[in-house]
């Protein structure tokens, strides 16, 4: 027990690892190597940062670099692991000043994160091409959309960040339209935060429905609220090209003629970060990430991943899957801290619950929502989506919420849900992925005591309607 | 199987039944005795209708006569059931009009509601003293309320409505100040709505914390919100008298001076209906209600109970409790109706869920909250209370959110929760009643995949801070 615990990634996954572990083993040391300037910010802010709805960078800080120290961890930033000897039981570190050194550990967490993937795209040397995948890229893309007599440099308020590049953009003229390629839940929040700035947005994504993940009842409803809001969505719409030489100047849909823009924000995906571990022998799993079991133990002895880079146990399935979710990577780190501390702690379950707003209108969804993931996973989805008021029909305030739950025919389970509507309907999701982690048939859902008041529910609540409808058709097979 | 269901009550529990039974069973006869005009009303929007943020007492209406008649239903007002005689399946009836006759029935249904218990207090024949459980109560407090020369008589737009009581309580000088007996959270809801008529609003609570029931965090926090809004909150104090003879002067707190009040408004609290089966033999239950098992059957033979004169089992404790309540009330009735029907259906447990509105405070509790409930249930209670934001910190409206668990010593089970906070707090407590019903442990709990984006929550949702913290307290016994 000479050797630290060693963490490679200061982000969600890693310092709640190192700080759990500090707490819980206060005499013992942790080592925390971080390749970049930057640790603990809020990625998910980053739509709201740009939108000017969080005025400073620094508000989305959740750790500075002196907090970490105060914890008694040891942070080295610009310190890059380059390689992992699980025999030796060493790292391999890369210094920005060029030194190298190998750190031997006792026990090693890889929370090395995700990075974005643009597909095809190379949005590198293009100005006004993005991706949004780190707070340089966010500090950029805000910079780029303001006038350049009007870019307030405070924004930018953290010394991490990569000043050059944002002056530099800072410095080109404004852009008036805007093309967001991908139509997930970032280039949702994306497409709000562009509109807030006084863009022309154009929202390009792939298959039929927005926030495919989400099912169709949340794709069109989000879609007819962007619509609205004065946002051109483009469905069954693939880019298949940005031009521009040195600046983005348009975008291009399959068999199309190519759509303007000014500025560019690609998301196609994100892949995780898992070259550390090349050749080690460590076990890939699904989406590619690095295969965890429910402690987060690899398959290499004493060393753990958690975050972007790691598989997960899905709750509904019981089975491997990938899913970089935040709380995921906190909860996960934490765990991992407390097990290395000596207190054997799960990493928990993930059931994919996933909550979004676009303008005026939230949504969530959890589980297995479309019948694809269903039937891969050996179910045979039942389906029905209801409206349902989401307070007293008398209640000023009363919206359509509109419910979808997914059943498996056999055995009446519930296996996913998704919900959407303009009146606090994405925190309703919460209730159903509850009864997703317990297991819960559509009869036991129905039965549910949920709460009744008439400004926030009616008798029926939605989900409980969702529940009786498709609980008839369970029965009427 | 040649006479009908025959329901006593028109009401949620009543008409629920009466419908599904009718869609089950659409070739058999069902008969609903209602003793009064009224049916099928929402009680909970009386408050509201009160505020004059619902402009119509028609709003209020679920179901009008003629919706019921559509239904197949053979509904008669102005019939009261008065006796019935389990071994001849027979009800005896008498009318408005003087008429009385004998109903047989195959199955009956007992509906017949709750009534106000003033306590000591007899608030009959004092002007401006009321108590708020029916309709006429509620238009005549709303027509007392207004000045005479500027009352809306439209505001009444119902025809069962007592038209004389309402006119005679318009014709009344408006009152100043208004005196609230009983700080539950109807009374919670009645100071809000009063003061938003413009009176000077006292509210008086036998205990030390609003909400008893809800737990002192939510007691703490909702006095704090009526203080600031104006409210003048009175606690550990019990009222002993309404002063005043034709109309009220004041009511008196024991040793103290009256205060002055010319509107009160009593709820003691509520007394299940069960008179109609005095000398039939049926078991009474906790509370003095009907004892019923899990299908809502009584102790005689093809006799239901439902709704507020009846038992339920609690999801906590597998015990018999009284907890009258909207969403048991109908879905009890529906479940019978089912099983009347033909197609034997649990009435499902309560978990004793409930939500109030103060203001601009929303709070929530489930089951057992409060330590004496736990102990008599036989647990060992451990609770903590934590404040935490409702969404990430750096997002524009997140506000302090406390949540309560309780836990049981022993066993970690999760036995009860309460919620309160500005910022959609109310609708979370369907979460912790989703895990009460599956039997969750703390552990469990703080394992959720409970959703995360900064406009709806922090990373660790305030439920599963909650959960972190108990599970620290559990592990450090």
């Amino acid at each position: 027990m000479s050797d630290p615990f060693v963490v490679v990634g200061a982000d969600a996954a890693g310092l709640s690892a190192a700080s759990k572990f500090r707490r819980e083993a206060p005499d013992r040391d942790v080592v925390v190597f971080e390749m970049g300037r930057w640790i603990s910010y809020a990625y998910c802010g980053m739509p709201y940062f740009i939108e000017g709805r969080v005025e400073r960078m620094s508000n989305l800080l959740s750790l500075s670099p002196s907090e970490v120290d105060e914890r008694g961890i040891d942070l080295r930033r610009g310190h890059k692991v380059v390689g992992v000897d699980p025999d030796a039981e060493t790292v391999a570190v890369e210094t920005t000043e060029g030194d190298s050194f190998e750190q031997p550990y006792d026990d090693l967490l890889v929370a090395t994160g995700g990075r974005a993937s643009t597909g095809s795209f190379d949005v590198r040397g293009v100005d006004g091409a993005f991706t949004l995948h780190n707070m340089d890229a966010a500090a950029a893309i805000d910079a780029y959309i303001a006038e350049p007599d009007a870019y307030d440099h405070e924004r930018a308020d953290v010394s991490a960040v990569d000043r050059e590049r944002v002056e530099r953009n800072a410095a080109m003229p404004a852009p008036e339209t805007a093309a967001i390629v991908g139509g997930g839940y970032v280039g949702v929040e994306m497409a709000e935060a562009l509109s807030g700035r006084g863009l022309d947005v154009h929202l390009f994504h792939r298959s039929g429905h927005l926030l495919s993940d989400f099912g169709e009842a949340v794709g069109e409803r989000v879609e007819t609220e962007l619509d609205a809001k004065g946002v051109t969505v483009h469905t069954n719409a693939p880019v298949v090209e940005l031009v521009g030489d040195d600046r983005i100047e348009a975008v291009v849909i399959e068999g199309e003629d190519p759509i303007e823009a000014d500025l560019a924000v690609v998301g196609v995906g994100i892949r995780p970060n898992t070259e550390l571990l090349d050749g080690t022998g460590a076990e890939l799993g699904e989406g590619g990430a690095i295969r965890t079991d429910e402690y987060g133990r690899t398959s290499l002895p004493d060393v753990y991943a958690a975050g972007d880079c790691a598989t997960a146990i899905h709750a509904v399935t019981g089975e491997e899957a990938w899913m970089p979710l935040g709380l995921t990577a906190n909860r996960a780190g934490r765990a991992i801290g407390a097990t290395v501390a000596g207190d054997p702690s799960p990493v928990g379950e993930i059931a994919g619950t996933a909550v979004v707003k676009a303008f005026d209108m939230e949504a969530g969804r959890v589980g297995l929502v479309g019948d694809e993931a269903a039937r891969d996973a050996g179910f045979d989805p039942v389906r029905e989506t209801v409206t349902a008021g989401s307070r007293s029909g008398y209640y000023p305030g009363a919206a359509p919420t509109d419910v979808t739950l997914v059943a498996d025919r056999d055995t009446g389970r519930l296996i996913g849900g998704s919900i959407v509507g303009p009146d606090r309907a994405a925190i309703r999701i919460d209730t159903l992925a509850t009864a997703l982690e317990a297991d819960m048939t559509v009869p036991e859902v129905e039965r549910l005591d949920l709460a009744y008041a008439p400004p926030f529910s009616p008798v029926w609540d939605p989900i409980l309607v969702a529940a009786k409808v498709l609980n008839g058709t369970l029965d009427g097979q």
